[in-house]
């Protein structure tokens, strides 16, 4: 097959957005498209303008002989505004209100677009940290951990609360639930994570952060470091909270059961 | 901004990957690009060619007023086998045997590049058809429930094993597991589907079916339809599967513990 420009760009476009965070060798392009460097140098700046222009990201060209070039997803400010926006007013309507204090976030969690945004906008920015493995807890911080995982392309380990014949032989630790006081467990495959590897905790809802402890401690037991963490919703909370360091996008101020209101804010992360 | 058409080719196809399976209106990208209708039907036959050429989908062009273009994902035979081979050759390592002739998957559904890929062809297998929901059960079924959906531009229903105050009122069931003989009750969220949607059916391994047989039952209770189900690895087993039409990537088709080996073959997505 001989490639004209314009079918180079829509097939290096696709490709880069399939292999993000990943060294793509000049001579993978040239030998794909039966091209010269030159010509394939010329079609990336076009690729990269674009890209740039539209605030998707950034292409990092490395030069020299085992040079090539990378994607980093990005997602402009404006963007990120318009997510949380929408995650606001969507988290805000009344019946979403659960014995507890708690939200009903199932149906959002289960959006695949919406994911991809999110995951897209912790990528963004985690984009210049080394990260090794996005680790999460069943069940509802899969669909997050997965949508960052795709876009840092790393992979994503799942904490559990049971232990099935189906992980192998686990670590488990125990834990206390920040909001209940109650002693739990949670367990990890031992073939999950390697030591020293550089780990993003993320988990859909945080309220005391006792679950975000528990995972910091199983980071221990596979001395494996932490490299950041990111959550969806975090709750104000009338006790001490047990994480200071993590990122989210909502903020949920107050819920009264009573009056069945629900105050929600942007999160931290224009705060860094 | 004046777009050049090689700038609106690589916005172009990056938009059209973002949003598989929804139309597009031309004059989304007319006024996107503030370009004539002509010179967008013209990018759109350059995208879809390269689309087409390269094996990844085709364009679906709708003239008339409410008229746009839609973007199928689809994956080529000869890639469907690639990816086939790769899980094969992944799966035969025999440290992967779990007690009760279970095989390690966990670190497989955690890469999201082979996720993409097996939801890719699932997506690809099922294009054609009409489909509201994926569902699958908590937890090893998720990655792939997303990878599928993703590419069908549909939610993801989660069923579990517990029934936890985040998940709002649930419907539960009590089915018997076709393995182990037990019963045992699956729970979904009342909100999560409308009745008469068609649901499509995912899981990351099947035996005797039990579990497919606790959702179909599940569908009944929310009044809805099946419309297909798609199943990792099949795994061969001695009694009546109470389970026949699925498709799967690969089968597993003999275990021994004790000599330690694997056998594994094609699944029966090319029987189709």
């Amino acid at each position: 097959m001989k490639w004209k420009r314009s079918e180079r760009l829509v097939d290096m476009t696709r490709y880069l957005i399939e292999h993000p965070h990943t060294l793509v060798p000049l001579t993978y392009f040239a030998e794909r498209y039966n091209a010269a460097k030159s010509s394939i140098s010329e079609d990336l700046s076009i690729v990269k303008e674009t890209f740039e222009a539209v605030g998707m990201g950034s292409l990092v060209t490395l030069s020299g002989a085992s040079g090539g070039v990378r994607f980093i997803p990005k997602v402009s400010e404006e963007k990120t505004h318009e997510v949380i926006e929408q995650l606001i007013s969507e988290l805000g309507q009344t019946d979403r209100l659960l014995p507890g204090g708690y939200l009903f976030l199932t149906d959002l969690l289960g959006k695949p677009q919406l994911m991809n945004q999110i995951g897209k906008i912790f990528a963004s920015h985690f984009a210049e940290q080394s990260i090794d493995v996005i680790m999460t807890v069943a069940t509802k911080g899969i669909p997050i951990a997965h949508a960052i995982a795709r876009h840092l392309n790393v992979p994503v380990v799942i904490v559990r609360q049971d232990s099935k014949v189906t992980e192998g032989s686990t670590v488990s630790i125990n834990y206390v639930s920040g909001s209940t006081g109650r002693i739990q467990t949670m367990a990890l495959s031992k073939r999950s994570m390697k030591s020293g590897q550089r780990v993003l905790l993320t988990d859909d809802f945080m309220k005391a952060g006792g679950t975000m402890v528990g995972m910091k401690n199983l980071l221990k037991e596979f001395e494996c470091e932490l490299a950041g963490i990111a959550v969806l919703v975090e709750a104000d909370h009338p006790s001490q909270t047990l994480i200071d360091d993590y990122v989210s996008l909502v903020r949920l101020s107050g819920v009264d059961e009573q009056r069945q209101t629900i105050e929600l804010q942007q999160g931290n992360i224009f705060n860094y």
